[in-house]
């Protein structure tokens, strides 16, 4: 039984709201259970330097928790002058991601930042991030459309994140905090919607794994992936 | 005729959502029209080295925005390694401000931070900053008490701040941006409920003004306070 | 009776020393008692990347403290990597009090810089350098017209800054250390030579003020900013 | 063909020289064909703030690359004051890993810090470092049980990570640089001596991949596995 | 002909004013020509953690030169974010002479600290900075034992320094910037006052010099060294 | 009797291996005895910002540390976010020195950049590395006129460089790190091969020195540097 009375492959209630901020290109608030992120798309003319004269775009992402958004409090990383490695790594594979979605070939010279900000902490907040940030990123590209900045929408499919991992000895979806915290082994999957991988992480946090619990746990992920999908599709009002 | 149609004494709508996140002590989100700012406080134990062994509490504040908070993206201030002065300034008032409200010698070897985070800008997110801050401070003060950590609560008073200024001419009261952007004359102030001041601070961005339009600038503040202190004592419900 | 033995509305000795080191295009000691701030006004060509092309000037400043102008010696920021929040709350303050006495637009696409490093503390240190700096940079506009760099001298008038607070339930101007780590309110005024405000920042250290002590504290502020700016004239050779 | 002329399984030609430098506790150059690392372990007693007086002992990695390791000269990370986010990424991984194959609990209240600095770079530089690593780490463990600093040997098994991925269209096995910059897909897989999963990394750098192309990697990253902990043993006089 | 129209053995006038500043133990600004350097020593208990119980005391240094001390503005350090190599080298040159100049081992667990800021730089700052430090060490140290810190004083005897160079062909003592700017080959040099050598640092910026040259150039130095030392005593009223 | 039954004029045994890196224009990792430096030299387009437009060249050092080269492991710099002041002050002079041995005038807009990277020190890692940094600035400038981007070497003659001391009241050469550590003097000595000094850096670690003492060292580093600037030659198959 899981804290939450969840079944193993069953993924947390997911709300996904748009417009969440007035300024943004694309502003979603994105909740799984009780990780909250909000993603804030923003579009700028040019791309960074090693990219210029290519005639293409550049997506990149940044994430950040508030300081209080954990259990205890967390130095505000402004403060202390440095992001961590934790945020680091996150903010790339968030970007990696999100570049997967796009054909940077058709995006013009613009860059799209989007920033993955943790409003609250409970597990699960980078994949949060991520499936969060293509709906803000999607909502970017139409806008871009509508102004006639691109006259095609570059946006190639949609892709989602989950955490799965095995807790006790069961390989479960979408961990929360306290499941994290336990996990022998923790993976997370960013897949786009026909099931291909665009990146997979496990990492064995006690005993290594094995081959068959692997399958296990894609598969697990491949389900809840879909789900957020949907998820992503009804928000923004897509019947595929 | 304000950009909003508001009177020049008026304020903006004011909502003050208690318990907007799960983990902190405090959790405030005050919203001043289309100003959104979080304010989570923080109970640790201890205080800062130049306190121990005095035998009283602390009170301090940190301040930041979300990079898309505002109009156009602002560099996150994580990935650029320093907060500006900006920054450090406006973290230092609200400081200041909420120890104005407590009394410090009867706070116990305990240091509460309170984090005021802005999700979305629109002028004034200092004194909206202040002005919740205060409201999540009262929370944990509150909870201290009743988790028997103090035996009485060393509150003091209600406190808010408002933000005054001479536009086009006209003296106003609680400018939104296209306003403060416009100003001659930009002022700070925070009161108590008595009408007390805690702290002003004025400054003439064209002109210098005369003592008698600081005489009016004041009294816009105060009455603006005094609007804020009730919505804050609604949202505590409190009656007095 | 205060420590110097001064009546509540008497200033320091003044000291003026214009020339003081032989490089900058402006360079003066001042003294306000046992405070001396040296003040050195560069002139460079350009203007900010957010002000380049609008054909107009800029005024900046930089603060900062020798590590034993102090009783106890203070880190050195250089050392440390970075200046604190106080510093650059003080320097952003002598900036803008300084943009205030100079025409921009008729400056020309430059950048006046104006250094202010305390040699010795002893209480106003920011007041010191906003009305030491005011000379230093009165000297180089004037060096700027005889050099041919401007054909006209875009000063607007004086300015200086005075400390004032309430000690030992007094209300006193100038104060020197000893009185101001004692005070219950402290307020910083600048303002120009005909009485009208440029900044004001007041602070309740203790107990907040009321209207009536503001108002007092305003009036000390005024004779101690006109009796400064008597001094700056003098030291100017100016006649008026 | 791949560059090389190796067959899609084959690796690289792997050197493995214990004892390289006088000072560590273990030392060693592990070379991937061009790719040469050295991996010195320093073994320090205390562990980190988080662990004190848990009676365990604690694993740590540093990475960097010589600025010239490279085909074009890269900034070096102390002269621009930080580490890149790539660094971090790589150094946590390695650590990581290097923990699978120790009993913590076993190793007293030491610390084992495992500097992996990439003398040569040729593509495979996080997979060397590991590999490496754990030979530095098996050298260092001996030490101490022979200085009687512990008295079981707390290494639970041998661990390698070889990179995998797919280069036009074909999935190969240990890309070197040339090929690691083509491939559509790249997977970092580290295993232990029995198959068994410590981490996996895969990111489609150009078009996701499907579950049948993940499967393919994981064999080829097996078999080169199974062959670096071949050159382990060898280098270490392990018959097993 | 030297541009001041010094001969090639003659130092600049020299003028060391003590009690500069009233907080530091001691405090000295010392005068070579137009170079200004303040000097002030500052007493604290404790040394470093390398030093921890091994009953002796400490002596640092830090040097800084105010931003426009030079001709044209330099960057000021604080606001950069970090000390130049120039700047870390002279003061770890500052503070090695000076420990030259003291018996540690007598000194008690006390840590001096001298800051030498630059008023007015025209070349031979480092030199001038230790000649006056080390009268406001020698300040210092009387005040100690004068305190009853110390029973003896520690005080070794008087060093001094003084730069040397060849400029146009000829060897010439004392350079300032504009022959510093010019010279071949520029030399540091830290005496005793019986003309032992503390340090010697010689850079040809140039042509190599000869062995030759390097005798011409040290007994330059010794001479003025053997001013400068008859000045420091003059100054502390010590005839011997 | 030296530690290492050397005699004093003897230095180690150097080693001089070119090559040592494929990617590097010039990679020569030097041997003195157990301290191993890796020297490698890049050549890039264009100069720093103040050569602009000189028609010159420029040539500069970084050196660094792997954190294990010593006895006891050394805090990575890069991890820590600085290069310390000794850091600094070695790559300065590894930089003049070079800069030295090179006709800038004819070395076209090119900047140099001498990459020092210590493998593993035991004494002597700054002269190391700039006698081995000299050889792969040959090497460099060989292949600029290979590559016909030079149409003559700007070379000007070798440059080596050796640490000389005091040891027990005996001069010695080419100290190892017991006798470094132990030195009452500590110089190093930078000469080109005719005997010239390029830099002379003396230190009285203990008590001052003598000018007779400093001639015997001066002698002893002319030995020295000459057979070094031999085996440069050796190791370049020059013979003159």
């Amino acid at each position: 039984m899981r804290p939450s009375g969840r079944t193993a492959e069953q993924i947390r209630p997911i709300k996904i709201t748009r417009h969440y901020t007035k300024h943004a290109e694309g502003s979603v608030l994105i909740e799984f259970g009780d990780t909250k992120v909000l993603c804030n798309a923003t579009i700028e003319e040019g791309v960074p330097r090693f990219l210029k004269g290519q005639n293409q775009g550049w997506i990149t992402a940044e994430y950040g928790m508030l300081p209080r958004a954990t259990n205890t409090r967390t130095q505000r990383e402004a403060a202390k002058g440095k992001q961590t490695g934790r945020t680091m790594e996150i903010q790339r594979l968030i970007a990696r991601s999100l570049r997967a979605a796009v054909d940077l070939s058709q995006l013009g010279e613009f860059t799209i930042t989007v920033d993955c900000d943790v409003i609250q902490a409970d597990g699960g907040t980078r994949t949060a991030s991520i499936s969060g940030a293509c709906v803000a990123l999607y909502d970017a590209l139409t806008q871009m459309v509508k102004k006639g900045l691109l006259k095609t929408n570059p946006f190639k499919g949609f892709i989602a994140a989950i955490s799965v991992g095995i807790v006790n000895e069961q390989a479960v979806c979408d961990l929360e905090y306290i499941e994290d915290s336990n996990a022998e082994t923790d993976m997370n999957v960013i897949m786009t919607d026909d099931g291909k991988i665009i990146e997979i992480q496990g990492t064995a946090e006690g005993e290594p794994f094995s081959h068959e619990e692997l399958l296990t746990l894609l598969a697990l992920a491949k389900d809840g992936i879909s789900t957020i999908i949907k998820h992503q599709k009804i928000a923004l009002n897509i019947t595929s």
